[in-house]
């Protein structure tokens, strides 16, 4: 399968693929065709034959998908066929939101250590995880086989963490914290810059009221279109 | 300015402008030119020329760009200069982790309003905000002229208290519900689905280790290249 040159754009479709097959999964139906898919998820469905042919296309003509089979090699292509242990760094507010979301676990990304630098919060335990000092990092990662590290901790400390992860081989960053980090390249991060998210909502809301402005078709109290 | 048919990939964008900027301003810098920022940013000039030059172009051919005009420009497009009201509907642990993440503050962003259908967390307070009864919800956001949404509650309620939130007149939902909402067009939503951003960095581990292999450029403990 050719994995290389696909688009970030791609990638970032794929796990909605999975959510809906999942759904379709559930209800039973055991095969769907890509207009079928493209009604339930509000895409057109050569949108959908283009994706799923990047990776070597999985339908059939005039049978459509096989759903189970597609959800399977969907999990395969992500790498979800495979467990991922976690460390997460931060057991602040954030940190603490994340190790208790069970839906990582039954994706099978697995937290095994929590780090923070505040001597308070460490032995306590987070879900029945104990908080670790930072010290200890280098080595529970060595010694635990971690993959992933997840960085839920102020900008300021980040860029420092994320050099001492990288000289520990952890393969990927789950990086909350709002700066770039400066990595090797062989080390995958993946932003969610929160505020970022926000801003970009913050966009929509004053550019479409500025367009239901000029073109007059929403009343005062935006209810109507 | 023309704002219609801009790429929400352009958007998405913005804020790291904005970001960076604000680095530059901090430290007294007070103009910069594309091919600077783009090596401080990570980018090419061409991309970031491009960018701009969506909302008219703010630099000048042998000056480059007045970092605090800039700066102030991006925070206008953005829908930055005015103050944004939220209300949050979900206490759970992430409800209270982006409660109490104050940098979202800074920006204009204020959480006016905390609701969740546990009567067991109601009238607690979290950063001296009341926790009320979804039953208040409705008036609660016309009263208090809320236009931001945040839904950190299970992808079981979300729909339903979507479609409330679409009653009430709010123009933007910032959804860390894992799933789609479905709300009229005029209501601008945001996804953070969290689940989706750590199966994309799986993917990117699993497709960079199929990589070394085949290629044979990293060794066996991925720390060369």
């Amino acid at each position: 399968m050719e994995e290389k040159e696909i688009s970030q754009a791609v990638i970032g479709r794929l796990p909605r693929y999975l959510r809906y097959l999942g759904e379709l999964k559930d209800e039973g139906i055991e095969r769907v065709s890509s207009q079928e898919l493209s009604d339930i998820m509000q895409t057109t469905a050569s949108q959908i034959r283009q994706d799923l042919n990047t990776f070597g296309g999985f339908g059939q003509q005039g049978y459509g998908y096989n759903v189970g089979y597609l959800y399977d090699e969907i999990r395969k292509i992500l790498g979800l066929d495979r467990e991922h242990r976690l460390i997460i760094v931060g057991a602040g507010h954030l940190g603490q939101a994340l190790v208790n979301y069970t839906n990582f676990e039954r994706r099978g990304f697995i937290f095994r250590g929590i780090f923070d630098c505040d001597p308070g919060i460490c032995e306590k335990t987070i879900r029945g995880i104990e908080v670790r000092p930072m010290e200890q990092m280098a080595d529970f990662i060595r010694e635990n086989d971690i993959d992933i590290a997840v960085l839920a901790i102020p900008k300021n400390s980040a860029v420092e963490v994320a050099k001492k992860l990288a000289d520990c081989g952890i393969k990927g960053i789950w990086n909350f914290a709002h700066v770039d980090l400066p990595v090797p390249e062989h080390i995958q991060v993946e932003n969610v810059h929160l505020s970022d998210s926000l801003m970009k909502l913050s966009y929509n809301i004053s550019s479409s009221q500025e367009e239901s402005r000029t073109s007059g078709k929403v009343d005062g109290n935006g209810q109507n279109r």
